[in-house]
């Protein structure tokens, strides 16, 4: 079984992930428990809105986004959690029926002062639409184990 | 039918809003959904792991602050959306049956150049369990309509 450690998350690498569609079903589920705002679950009222039509919650497509973190790399790897994100921008509607796909670059990784058997790995994870267009960009850090603890 | 804008985010008023219990479903569903790792979903996994026992996604912990900041003013007021957030940190685990609560602390608030309608309001939501352990740390950005547009 193929694991994923500190020493695999290659400083410069570029990954992408499967692509995945989100439907108005998926947008409005989401909304209702978490975010019910009219522009994420009420179709008539979004449409009026400045979005002009529903738009998914910014933390549905954090959502998604972790999910596609998680079949791109880290169910496959020792992780040991993340203490936070540094940043995230909504930088454009997600829409139902919009197929949207995960960009990765590692941007550098350094063992933990800390915990010496983890290392700390930053990454840009961005997320684009079927246009290409950029609608989300987040900078993580992600905890893995040591394949070699020093 | 009172509704806050803008000139309503006082920097440096302070809100606390209701306190919201989390139990072992509720954090099982989430991450099974978004977030699938061991200590999430699978409480026997999770107790050998490192932190001892299930814990929520931090996702879910975004997911449930959004939850508490539309109940504390968002859907009472005439929002605009937002365009990201500066930072989240996850300082401590959000373990079943845990129960918080979320302080508001309005950082600067100014009117937007863009869009003159709408102001951009900078403001620290803390969600602290029930022993005062700060578990979720998130500056962000809300967008609000103007009472009065100049």
């Amino acid at each position: 079984m193929a694991r994923l450690h500190f020493e695999d998350f290659e400083p410069g690498s570029v990954l992408w992930t499967e692509p995945r569609t989100v439907t108005a079903e998926e947008i409005i589920a989401f909304a209702s428990e978490w975010d019910p705002q009219p522009m994420h679950v009420d179709p008539v009222a979004a449409a009026k809105s400045y979005y002009g039509g529903l738009i998914a919650s910014g933390w549905h497509t954090c959502a998604i986004t972790m999910r596609m973190m998680c079949e791109g790399w880290i169910l496959n790897a020792a992780s040991a959690g993340s203490p936070g994100v540094d940043e995230v921008k909504w930088k454009g509607p997600l829409r139902a029926g919009d197929t949207i796909r995960l960009r990765r670059d590692v941007l550098d990784a350094r063992p933990s002062q800390s915990r010496p058997q983890i290392g700390l790995v930053h990454m840009t994870c961005r997320v684009f639409n079927q246009r290409d267009e950029e609608i989300l960009e987040m900078r993580s850090t992600g905890m893995f184990y040591r394949k070699v603890v020093a």
